[in-house]
């Protein structure tokens, strides 16, 4: 990507992130997206470390926890970060043991994708039948999507979060596509917007089941994206009564469950 | 994505997986790509749960073991997939304990970057000189990595094996973009190829930290991708002397790190 529109330190940093870092590169300066570990600790112990794109760490710790059903609403307040350490610090207990493993299993048959649904099902309250939209409007959502980082280096993922009538209420960039959909969830927790029975995501790119179950989990009904679903996401969308949709570009989208909320 | 040249019962078998499935979708039949949980056990203990694409479980075993640096090349037998049940039973003992975390700690600062990159020294051997293969063939890579899953669905990633002529040994498709690398790896493991000292390895999307670590652990000089790469994944392949393209489409790509490999 060029090197257009970024401070004249090299460094971008939107809506409080370092998205991304000038590098030099065939004898010329260009813009990466940055990725760098973060290490999730809950009363001092280590939980996780995942790669992501420092900035809302925050968000991203409190999103996480949430999709894996370790914290509830109520725990909005919290977390510290420590950007330079790359740390952020959580006070427990845990709804949970986090040492739990996941396993997706339904009798003596090994795992299965039948186990993962289960799974999701005892996690995630009912979804509501939220809004009905137009199916012009979920094909537009992508566009906007704000994409700072992205246009900048073509190495970020996004993840949006709309009103009923499509208007963008907070968007987040990062070099995984979970963190970015972790960082909206989290955004939302701590301005109380959980559940989102009322609200559609955006992602950038493709449909995988974690997504769609992260979506579920936030109270999300609908779900957009830009690339194409997994079967998998398409199984757990209509075992959970959520709406998704892929392939969401140029005026078109396809609904892939959910139908119902689509006008 | 439209439903062409797939088998009469809407399967896609493709080199032995099961890469796609047929799905009924806003009244019209339609293709999409399967995702499943595929549990890995060493002796009988669950040892990890990846959702991937069926098909080639054991050489996705060896390939995300020998990544991480649990078995070597000795291990090229064991691994027994059942299909049906999304297991993959490999025998041990491994290499080191994988309990162990995976931490990237420098001192007491926390986690960071500069960890993550001795991590990957202290886990692979030098890289050797290598092959010099002109800018234009890195630049066809993309062109060259067979894609037929991706072609029915848009939903797969994909990973290739070339030789230094450019030739293409190997491609692997899967939901996720670790697992393809993790099939290749694997497949190549079992061909007795390890390590790549002489081969180009081409992923269909962007270039992470990861992924560079599985390239520089199997020992393969040149790396190149479709897509961006992150700031760490040029840091990790500046350190390991590894040459790392992105951007590679059109004619055109952009080097990141051992440009002496590239005429």
């Amino acid at each position: 990507m060029s090197a257009q529109g970024h401070p004249a330190d090299g460094s971008g940093r939107i809506e409080g992130s370092r998205l991304y870092r000038e590098i030099e590169r065939d004898g010329t300066r260009d813009l990466v997206a940055v990725e760098e570990p973060l290490e999730i600790r809950v009363d001092g112990e280590p939980l996780s470390v995942t790669m992501r794109t420092p900035g809302d760490d925050e968000e991203l710790a409190l999103g996480f926890l949430y999709g894996e059903g370790l914290i509830d609403e109520s725990r909005a307040a919290g977390p510290t970060a420590d950007l330079a350490a790359n740390v952020v610090e959580v006070t427990g207990p845990l709804a949970r043991d986090p040492g739990a493993r996941r396993f997706y299993t339904t009798s003596s048959c090994g795992v299965c994708g039948k186990g993962a649904l289960e799974e999701v099902a005892v996690a995630s309250a009912p979804l509501p039948p939220g809004p009905r939209v137009p199916r012009a409007l979920l094909a537009d959502l992508p566009d906007r999507l704000a994409q700072p980082g992205f246009e900048r280096t073509g190495g970020l993922h996004a993840t949006g979060l709309f009103d009923a009538a499509g208007e963008l209420l907070l968007a987040r960039e990062d070099v995984g596509r979970h963190n970015a959909m972790d960082k909206v969830v989290g955004a939302a927790l701590r301005a109380g917007r959980l559940p989102l029975h009322e609200h559609l995501l955006c992602v950038s790119g493709r449909l995988s089941f974690e997504l769609v179950q992260k979506a579920a989990i936030a109270g999300c009904p609908i779900l957009v994206g830009v690339g194409a679903p997994s079967s998998l996401a398409i199984e757990l969308a209509a075992d959970r009564g959520l709406t998704l949709a892929g392939f969401a570009r140029r005026g078109s989208v396809n609904v892939y469950a959910g139908a119902e909320r689509v006008e």
